[in-house]
């Protein structure tokens, strides 16, 4: 296994084979997230991607909460008003777009992996967090879950995935158009409802050991399927149908082989195919 | 407030502070559209596109109808069968397509005016009563509504917006085809069930009025967010994920600023921010 | 009525009047396709697609299955790991390619054609078949339908379509994600919660007399309009709004027209309009 | 024909059958453009497209210049620095967005009206000059025209077509580059070798009149035919070869008519076709 | 070698190895195209796109010319005017489509294959030649070259590739559309210099063995990289960069292999290379 | 100015103000490109774009060549062929997918850094120095220099850049087809013509000092207008017309300020004017 301890906001284990478990660690500010927690964030899935020992993750948060989103005095620099520096608008505008596409790149790391990310939210799960969920592609939340595309509340429309992402994950754009016009909370079974969470558990507890079960079953899979399958569905929200097509059947050119004959085989004789790493 | 006193064919007002109500105000032809009245209708509009004093408009029929669709009569020019004039086919199909760009245009307007537009179905809300809805963001109904795609009875296909905004709207591929292909009525919890509704209100009166509760709590946020916040999810929906990553990191470049530190520094303080006008 | 008794794969007759009902007819194998059954497939709906008498068409099973997926025997040789032939793995991968591209071009057959197509899952309904389901417009399970994106299962990412269309048609990115990579089986009353089916039957004979009765109903319609709708629709969700608008004013700049006048009189005068044949 | 008198800063006059001659009409300031007279160009251009007895438009401006560019003491309410009024610096980047996307709207004109524009360059035609020359099809230059994409000297990129259009135009990226980034002087010459100018006369009064020559030209040509042609080009620099045609496709399937059967005809027999007006 | 002798309306033979030299062979009707002549042209390109022995096809035309368009006889049943039938309008168009999109898919199959095509034209190549030359790769021309997109000529917009694919293929929209626009013939001198010729010969016997020549160069490469090479850069011109890029690392993923150990190999030992047929 | 000396491949300097002179440094192998160098020439430009004492980029090679092309033995171990491991070829493929990956993302650099870049051919350019050369923004080349896209003849198609940008650079797509099929030198001169080099100098050090005079030039302008022009020419070459005006709509909504004040006064005034860093 790589070595993922430098990462000190942050703690990563692995609880079974081929899974990953990131969590937040920043309990006392309730994982609310600063550059150094996205850099870091951006970083793990970095060092992931080419683990051949993790084939799936899981993401959830220590203590009270999954995220509490931005932390706001950490970026305090980046969010002044006109008058607090020298520098002209248009060049604090470059820059501020700068800030922004770093943010953007490491929170959504979790869609470019071609690893499956499954999320736990449980307790406060606003703002920042939202964006964090719409990145990965399986949601599971604990019933105490509190959840809210917090940003309109403080005066900014989110830009760091959740209005970009969600359009084409949960099942109702007039919802979507709601909850982020308006900023509500809302709670865990309504956001299964309209298809932003997938299951929800009783605890945060069950929901991490939901989660880790799940992660457990798609990791027993051969790797080249899981990771031609997440990499299909994402392009397939991007793209036309016919370019998608075209997408897979050149994956598939070259990613249909030996793991298909096993996983054949081995259906055929009710046997668990071990497929080699990735 | 600017005069919207000239539009006949409406009744606009202005129920709470930065909310406008506008009316289709045809009852007798239970609001069903003609040129003049679409017409009216994009210029309505343009002028709240930029009167300051709006920022969420709300927008229902009076009398038994939303909208009973188009106005056949008044359209009947451009519907006639091939010997009826004599102009040739080519001619006739370049001046049709005209007219229906045109007509798009105009019934297209709160799908581009960055501010959150509310609709009140109630009593029949048929054929272009389902494009106009595909138009704006959030749709509330009365529990009398009379939802059908009808273009399909006549012979038609919907062309005024429905087919184009709808699959990227409700949460069902295959119940938009049904009921497009089929042009059967359906209710407004089957709607509310397929994501096309947000919520369903006992009378039209109730419907009008959490409507404009709503409207009131998205016009007390930061009207440079909800600009942003409406005009991100629209972009979303037409554009890829990284696309639409680059272009709310330009729109904040800019605006995020003055509204997020009042807005940030609110919250903190538990009290209710005032933003300046847009 | 064209002749599809050459079909031997297919059983083809026509339940009503405009109705096509063509059934998977190799009930031994649980209608598991084959390059054979993909081909005949394809050149029905080639004949279907300038069949006068054919508006709409009606897709089921035979036997126990609806279909149990792709036929490994017959693709063996195209699955092979890589020590099995002498071809390098450039040519072999480009042959692959070749190969994905006309079995997608004929299980998609069904998405292409302008005539809208009603499936009807029951008992075994796995691997390829959700890719069939997928391009078809309209899907009703019975009950005892047992639905499955297998591929993983075995090794593989899903490549004719399942990955491509559904992320377009279901409304839950996180549970097609979910089910795509896990492989587990899923019931047809979750497939309609999550909008992949459109209704549930008590029994495959009556799922199947649900879609004939719909098809009925839609083949009453005007072909022009049924036509232009499903183009519509299947245009919108591989392309921006502002070009779908365009892509309709476009159609309807022709299609408007004699069925209208019909169409809107007949509705008028409470009759049932008689269309010519497209 | 329609009335364009009342533009009073512009000369239009219809110097041929079908053809129509607009002149920017303020030499004083060397025809430099400010909000009245972009938004005049694009009524002009409003009128023109539903006057049946235009089919080619020719621009030209009286004079010593085509256009000086921009009239910079016109807009300077934009393009003031932070410190000039009390707007915070988000307001006025929503105000200045909504100020460059209607005077794009207008400039743009010749490049949405689906009738050949022929312009003619003569004299200074720097900066937005540039802008109205990448926005019509055919462009004509004096050998006395001095050009340039001049924003970048006065501390901005051009905004209103130029380097938007261009790079689909003009055959050399590398020397577009290089102008843009420059802001130097080039001359017709090198504008012809470079793509940007189709042809070079001595004098500005051959330009304009090897234009109404182009325009007659094209003029005699069925309206049906140019106005697809055009439409047909400019979606195809939009768009990828397979929409395109499909695009084509649905516009000739009802463009595709008498006057083919009239041009073939005459064409035949070897006769000068009259085309029935648009 | 495949056998292509059951096409009569065209010569085919194999004049080097891998080459293959297609004949259009309608000398007395000038090779004018008819709907038996495009689909056996398509029927050609089929069969060679897996003909192991060909890896670049040259196309030329047999007699005084290369192709002198349409015929405009064979299709006449598609162009009638209105009053020579009595199908409606819009059926009409309907079936216009359809003969349009099967007529796109014919001549447009050169742009399709992934194997390199050279056209060679002489003589009138007018119309629907300028559609097959704008379908191919490379274009040599004879001086006795006669080019021209007559369509308008004849009262109608090209829609057989000639508008969908020139504007990414020669270096002057203006020229392009000066040319489509007018109709006027051009030489193959000036349509060297816009882009559109390769190169002009004096003969066309010399210019067929140019085309060879090149053809055999072209085809002692590997087949694997030319078929790669085709591919990536016909998908460039279609898609962003950002996808392009994907696109050939999704190809190569698999297709660099064996070919460059041999290719990069024989260039250090300065012999030439033999590669595996494809 | 930032430190760069830790790049020990490259000589990096200051030739002026605001302008890097970036050169290869490993002149006994032609500055051929090995996975050490193409990480130190993305890692540099990784510096630049932050540097704010760096407005202009100069890329030039040290010794006899600009750069031979890829290090063939540096990289062999990602080029062998079937046999030479015991990794199944799917599992080889997506690892050559993300090698692929990371070397089109360094060597892209050039074109995704919003700060203009110009390089200097001279000499052996060939293979992946077309790669190079094809993601700057000008390109300047000394009579000596040799070109090719040479990868055709070792055995693969070009993946690093040069057939997916080059398409939206140069004027002929016949020619790069021809020269990307062939392998074939091609001489500066030849190049120019076809706007793949910008101009040709007589020496390379002429050419040197000709691109730093032009990089003085741009680098005295705005860069807050450079940045912006270099990207929104790239933002239009991968997008449609509309959005690109949306893209520098949005960007000058904050760009449009201090500079264009201080641009316009100076130009009035016919001074220079001193912009402050950005």
């Amino acid at each position: 296994m790589s070595d993922y301890s430098k990462f000190d906001l942050y703690s990563v284990s692995k609880p079974a084979d081929f899974v990953l478990h990131v969590q937040f660690n920043r309990p006392k500010q309730l994982n609310a997230v600063n550059p150094d927690s996205y850099r870091q964030f951006k970083q793990i899935f970095d060092i992931a991607e080419f683990d051949k020992d993790v084939r799936v993750i899981v993401l959830s948060g220590q203590g009270r909460a999954f995220c509490a989103g931005l932390d706001l005095n950490a970026v305090a620099g980046n969010i002044t008003s006109d008058d607090d520096d020298d520098e002209d608008s248009s060049r604090k505008a470059i820059h501020q777009h700068a800030f922004i596409k770093e943010f953007q790149e490491c929170i959504g790391r979790p869609h470019t992996i071609n690893k499956p990310v499954i999320a736990v939210a449980h307790g406060p799960s606003i703002g920042l967090a939202i964006d964090i969920l719409s990145s990965v592609d399986i949601r599971i939340a604990s019933k105490d879950a509190i959840l809210s595309i917090r940003e309109i509340a403080i005066g900014m429309a989110a830009d760091i995935g959740t209005l970009q992402r969600l359009p084409k994950v949960v099942n109702n754009l007039g919802w979507l158009k709601e909850v982020a016009l308006t900023g509500r909370n809302f709670t865990p079974e309504e956001a299964k409802e309209q298809g932003l969470i997938n299951s929800v558990a009783e605890t945060k507890d069950k929901a991490v050991s939901d989660a880790i079960e799940l992660a457990k079953t798609i990791a027993a899979h051969s790797p080249v399927a899981s990771h031609g399958t997440k990499k299909a569905i994402n392009y397939a929200i991007d793209h036309s149908v016919p370019d998608s097509l075209e997408q897979i059947a050149e994956f598939n050119a070259h990613a249909v082989g030996g793991d298909l004959v096993k996983g054949a085989m081995s259906a055929r004789a009710k046997e668990k195919p071990t497929y080699a790493k990735l």
